[in-house]
């Protein structure tokens, strides 16, 4: 791992701050700058904080001040929401100030155009010359769910601390991601960082912190644009060398990169362009939010694939089936099995029954029952060494009830270092319930037999290509 | 439509048996024949039923039979859940008996290779001389929604008769996908039909009769492989001309086709082709089964577009850009918007905010409200001359709340003849509740904006195929 006095900044101080400011902090539940504020509040962040609102003495209990600069004392970061016009002067009080950062939350800027660019451009000259670093505009900043920071005006639920960090070029999305993603994920995330316009701070700051951050196990970033090409690829490929770096970019069509225009004043990069460069610094390119955090959890929960020779164990024949078709496309080998386990399996079965992958276990299912269908199929193909990863296809259903955590349980432990994912197809009861419990012994559940064998792909490939990485750099 | 004159056959009886025997029930909760039997009696089929059983008088509580030719009444179908060696048999049985068609369930055939392939080649021949049609042999055979008629040895929920037909090249994936679906999905199936080793009824032979069933709007295909490729492309080609019909072949890599072999016996067939070919015949083709129950759910539930030009809401602006980069994708265009409705929505923002398609309505939603926003965004864009048809993107959160689904019922009432598809990113439980309120009345919900575009693409593909196919034939 490079040291830190290889890297061009630090903005740790963004996630990190002893003081904060909120400007737009309103007791108005109506407005965004009410939950700003309010957030800081519940998720129970223990630096100093200081609302600002030019007409209230208090905001949500706090003492307000009219400006950031007669605030008494020392004021580290300053969250800004409040109307664009407003903000050039808002940065000027800051710059008297001599605060380290702003994040402006506010839209209307260089998305905007007309009058927007000129305020944007005016409030990055102000903070160059101040030496003030710059989150957003157009964004909702910063979150840390080890210390309980955050800029977001999006209300927050409760935190749960986890391993994946997710840099978005948006402000609502990251909010709403956010949420989806703590309340139905089995991962959580570490940091979060709105960029929106990136008028200053960018994407290859974000990932040299997160690079070095030891809460974070993978990144995931969702971008519509590049600012400074090689300073992207760079602090990419360092990035990748450490943990997994996901990249979600649209602005990929001509539609796309119209849209985005108006969005984030992105400007275009042809997609194939983008496409390659990603490959050649590391990056896992996904399509979109789903694939995002299929990929996010499967790196959160499981270990990394040590080759890419896949079992396919599967109740039904069309699993069977689809799982082949769907490694093939990902990257993955449909091995033979060792002898070993082709007799070990079959030593369940009628004499008649040859035993391959795929699997079909179907028949072992009415010969054992289904705990020792799991037990010798799956834990017979993780036991494999023709095999580095797996996945396990299951009908769920009411009738066919059984203690499907606990053979799961037993198998995982069994062969902690090989990964594998499983897809449940049946009643949604069931397939709720037994999601739950498999993901709560961190085993990915997809409802897609494809999104478990792209999981699977992930996993395989990424190793390889920190290998490259490290032997190109060599 | 075609007269019925017409269909080189007719398979009707499969689905409206008189009388049905089942060979191989069994009072053995631990075996399948006990479920295809209790299922007959569970969803209230009213046709006769005849447990045949060597040993058993009684099966489920009703009378048995040691033979189907003994059974002193007429007897249609026979369901034979038996082990393969001894179906030959049973076979002679059924033609002694005159049966009109049997559905075996039973696996061990040609899928299994060995002496499989030569019982397969028995009872065809027998069945053949006897004039007896055959369902399978290797799958859960037939499921009627509308008389509670079913050979499934899956044992099945309760049921809620549906518009969409599922033909299934296999068994157990088949029971799996009807659990997902009734339990899981806004829409339900009027027929399923599972093929297995399609020794004789294939797909064209079900298409033929699905595309003349009342209660089928839409057409939903398993496959692996297909027999006589010029009658399957008839069939399909009159199919599609009355209903969509959506293809999920696999057996599409030198993976899947390995795999496909011994699953059910399939005939390879180059995928390129397959694909050109469903091109050419109006299928549309879907790449897995969220695939197929996403698109199946959209022409379950929505009117077709009449054109392809797509209106994009969205209260995050990542939202847009990914929306209008997906709709490049899947066919689509993003149109500009009439003046009328531009002017209508500003009307109700600062004069200095632009509107256009898509459309960002996060400031909107701070001026007006979540339900007002929605009901100028939204219903603007339906109520535009230039779009076809909408996606609409829409965080949620308890903290969000609001009358979603009054809002989205008022707009879907006003516009009747545009679909739209909606998005829905945020904490679970709000998501949860919105889709099922939705999807109640009859908008489908996506968990990704790719998925809500797909659907839509669909929807606006499919009437200019059946254009095409009308014309192609006149």
């Amino acid at each position: 791992m490079p040291s830190t006095s290889q890297r061009t900044s630090d903005i740790t101080f963004f996630f990190e701050p002893k003081s904060v400011a909120v400007v737009g902090a309103t007791n108005n539940p109506l407005k965004f700058g009410h939950y700003a504020l309010l957030n800081l509040i519940d998720l129970g962040f223990k630096g100093k904080v200081y609302p600002v609102n030019l007409k209230a003495d208090e905001v949500s209990g706090l003492k307000a001040y009219p400006r950031v600069d007669l605030i008494p004392d020392e004021v580290e970061v300053v969250a800004i929401i409040v109307p664009a016009p407003s903000v050039p002067q808002v940065m000027r009080d800051c710059a008297r100030k001599g605060v380290k950062g702003v994040v402006i939350l506010s839209s209307g800027f260089r998305e905007a155009g007309g009058e927007g660019i000129k305020f944007e451009r005016e409030i990055v000259e102000t903070a160059k010359k101040a030496g003030i670093r710059i989150v957003g505009p157009n964004t909702t900043g910063i979150l840390n769910t080890s210390n309980g920071f955050t800029t977001s005006f999006a209300p927050l639920p409760k935190l749960r601390k986890g391993n994946v960090a997710f840099i978005a070029q948006t402000g609502l999305f990251a909010a709403a991601a956010f949420w989806w993603i703590l309340s139905a994920e089995p991962f959580c995330l570490s940091r979060v960082m709105g960029l929106g316009n990136k008028s200053d701070v960018d994407d290859s700051e974000a990932l040299e912190y997160l690079a070095h951050d030891e809460d974070t196990e993978v990144i995931a970033i969702y971008m519509e644009g590049v600012k400074d090409g090689r300073k992207f690829l760079k602090a990419t490929r360092q990035a990748a060398k450490n943990k997994p770096v996901l990249i979600l970019k649209s602005g990929r069509t001509e539609a796309g990169i119209q849209a985005s225009m108006s969005h984030t004043g992105s400007l275009a990069v042809r997609d194939e362009i983008f496409d390659a460069v990603c490959k050649k610094v590391g990056a896992i390119r996904v399509k979109d939010f789903e694939e995002l955090t299929d990929l996010a959890k499967a790196f959160a929960l499981q270990p990394l694939a040590k080759g890419n020779r896949i079992g396919i164990v599967s109740m039904t024949g069309a699993g069977c089936v689809m799982a082949a078709d769907y490694s093939a496309e990902y990257g993955l080998e449909v091995p033979e099995l060792s002898d070993e386990t082709v007799k070990y399996i079959e030593s369940y079965l009628p004499s008649w029954i040859n035993v391959k992958n795929p699997y079909d276990s179907e028949m072992l299912f009415e010969s054992v029952g289904p705990e020792d269908c799991l037990r010798i199929s799956l834990g017979g193909f993780l036991g494999d060494e023709n095999v580095d990863c797996a996945v396990c296809v299951l009908p769920s259903s009411p009738m066919f009830a059984f203690d499907v955590e606990g053979s799961i349980k037993e198998i995982k432990e069994k062969y902690p270092d090989k990964p594998f994912a499983v897809n449940l197809i049946g009643s949604k009861d069931m397939v709720d319930l037994w999601t739950k419990q498999l993901e709560d012994i961190k085993v990915p559940v997809y409802p897609s037999i494809e999104r478990c064998v792209r999981a699977l792909g992930a996993l395989s490939k990424y190793p390889k290509i920190t290998r490259a990485l490290v032997s190109d750099s060599q």
